[in-house]
């Protein structure tokens, strides 16, 4: 088989690793491939000191690489929905097959991509977009095909896992861990994508689809972000046998499929429960297999060339395949996705950790209790410490039965009306991912 | 597409749970297949009535399954490498692609197997044959196709992590364990191959290849049991932050590649530590990735059948590629495989778990560790319990600096010759698999 030969797009972090693995592992990675590849064109504004490309064809006009006629494949990591999706497209028209590293892009754009794609025949694959090195994206959509999948739980924003695990280890608070996750490059100058969960969300959309075979619906994810927990909720969870994570959950049910983006409290006893640090972790559950979790590096310069290079592995395979055999790009066939109604936050149910700050007089717990009671939530367990010495005010911690979301909501409305509760009642979801 | 017709051989635990996963899911392995998966013919000596086959074409005689005209891929759930191995070769031979979750006949037979079924221009799939329904295979030969692989270290046998967990969680020996994991149906009534690691030699050998692209060279795998484990290794390994695992270990050198199969201490902070009951779990680390971790049931009806049917999803997608784009059945093309020297077990490097009987007197412990320091090997942690009322011997636990296996089997001989000491000296090897 002739050589294949790829034009890279972009020459950051993974652009710059992708060529550093290429070239390290050449042996390796063509007998996989059953072929050579190379590095035809690279097409970057700036050069990167992190890799040597002064012998390589270099072009300041990324555009020029996906009108190249010798290039087969256009890896594209740029980043952003602009300029990577007008390369995206160009590539495409020109009978080129895309990898890309780009979840924003994938969530927000891939269906009309994809559709695209198809019609002229040809792939864009996204390992890369969703949790660095893990290999979710071919498990999910081939290694599970078997199975109908109730539902996945994820870890997939390695800034957000760092900064609650330093507030757990250290009893740090979430301002100062973020700052020292700032300086040490884990997050963005502005950290809203990571720490308030849209980053997470655009690789959890990606993760459901494949896994219900439905079409992308980024605009209907419930998100919320990581920046409100306090590090007395990180303690108080370890004392009832929990971790806090930052999850992205999908499921599905009667209603249709939940998708959601928030803090939650897990049982310790649970692998996914012990995944700190940058480390990301996916939970899938099977009707056949049961759960299956797959865990790794969620980002970096190597982890996401792995899985950028993969890709290229798996669509140098493809490239004989009559178009009928060719993985779809949600792992179902296009004329299969199934558009499921999103379940509305308010009608999903969970379990719920609340925290409150209560005058320490008695029956104070009985009206609290009475309130989630008169709702139809019961109380699995509870913390009540004693007020410290000057203070008239103690924490009460409460973890109740599964409720719907406006039920709880309701109910913390009832409680925070209560004459001895102060301030706001602070919920968090919890899931046992049994 | 025309539908795919397949014949089932062995109507087991496994094969009826194949039926029953393809008949319950079919609408989602079609959308993924791209086409319609149709059960042609069932070879089977004995009904099961785990799954209703009246409606199937059932034949007693499964080599008629290898020779119907109209199978296009045989699924073999027969076990055992006689007649089985006999049933694949009439399949490969009738240019049938074939589908196996035999461990045993792929380790022992797999070359030749893969060679006769390459010559056909035929595939053999073999997920199910390692860890069950996690889809290992896949994420070696594919998912980390850009990395070396510097090492695997794998939990590849549920029975036996079933047996050390009891035995740990409950302070059990061995045997009574055993018998009740028998009684649960988990363990043979031949229970050698599970806790002598033969079964996890079998995987161990699978993984190792496709990771380091080399032949299967079954006959050349160290392997230590269980057996000889007692209770209280596993209580002291706790003591000193580690937990006791039956691992399969592969790692590549500059000596060759080491391959064995034994009781391993690992850091509790590892997440593979954590890994309990009859669940499987397999770290690899590939210099790109770093570690990733792949976790799910090992065994039972429908996570086995989980891996059977994504294997016949695979290879319905793979029916029109060209030969030189289909995945080789270790991953490397197969003029690329390398014959790696196997590592004998005394140049293997790893630190130690030591156990001993000493008498209770002044200098016992000076004398155990100057043996230990003349050979070159440092203590690295020691627990001394006072000796129990009325008894004058004391356990004495060591763990040691990384030593070759030769060099430490040298000390322990002279460590028993100690007249302070009684009887024989228990070790474990002891992996950071950091």
């Amino acid at each position: 088989m002739k050589p294949v030969k790829v034009g890279l797009c972009g020459l950051g972090t993974v652009g710059s690793g992708t060529i550093n693995v290429l070239r390290r592992n050449m042996r390796e990675i063509s007998a996989r491939a059953g072929t050579e590849i190379i590095i035809e064109q690279i097409g970057a504004r700036r050069d990167n000191s992190a890799c040597d490309t002064s012998s390589e064809n270099v072009v300041r006009d990324i555009f020029e690489v996906a009108r190249n006629p010798d290039v087969d494949i256009v890896i594209e990591l740029i980043g952003g929905t602009t300029v990577a999706k007008e390369l995206v497209e160009l590539a495409i028209d020109n009978g080129k097959h895309v990898v890309t590293a780009n979840k924003a892009m994938i969530a927000e754009f891939g269906n009309e991509l994809f559709a695209r794609a198809e019609a002229k025949g040809v792939t864009i694959a996204y390992e890369a977009a969703v949790a660095g090195g893990i290999p979710i994206i071919k498990a999910l959509r081939e290694g599970l095909a078997a199975n109908k999948i109730e539902w996945l739980a994820g870890i997939i924003n390695g800034t957000g896992n760092f900064i609650l695990t330093e507030m757990k280890d250290k009893g740090r608070d979430f301002a100062d861990v973020l700052k020292e996750a700032q300086d040490l490059g884990y997050a963005e100058a502005d950290p809203t994508f990571d720490v308030e969960g849209i980053d997470a969300a655009h690789k959890l959309v990606i993760l459901a689809s494949i896994a219900f075979g439905m079409p992308l619906q980024f605009d209907k994810i419930f998100t919320e972000g990581i920046s409100t927990i306090e590090p007395q909720d990180l303690t108080y969870a370890q004392e009832l046998g929990y971790r806090i994570k930052h999850l992205g959950i999908a499921r599905q049910s009667d209603q249709g499929v939940e998708l959601r983006v928030h803090p939650t409290l897990i049982p310790e006893k649970r692998l996914i429960a012990n995944v700190d640090g940058v480390m990301n972790a996916v939970l899938v559950k099977g009707d056949a297999v049961g759960p299956t979790l797959y865990y790794g590096p969620g980002a970096g310069a190597e982890p996401t060339a792995s899985a950028v290079v993969a890709d290229l592995v798996d669509v140098v395979r493809s490239f004989t395949a009559a178009q009928e055999n060719k993985i779809a790009h949600l792992g179902f066939a296009s004329d299969a996705l199934t558009e499921f109604p999103i379940v509305p936050m308010s009608d999903v149910e969970t379990a719920y950790y609340l925290r409150m700050t209560a005058e320490d007089r008695p029956g104070t717990l009985n009206q609290v209790t009475k309130v989630l009671s008169d709702t139809g939530i019961s109380i699995e367990a509870v913390i009540q410490k004693e007020p410290t010495s000057g203070e008239s005010a103690v924490s009460l911690i409460l973890l109740t039965s599964r409720a719907l979301e406006k039920q709880l909501l309701a109910a913390i409305e009832s409680i925070e009306a209560l004459d001895e509760i102060e301030g706001q009642v602070a919920h968090i979801r919890v899931e046992s991912l049994g």
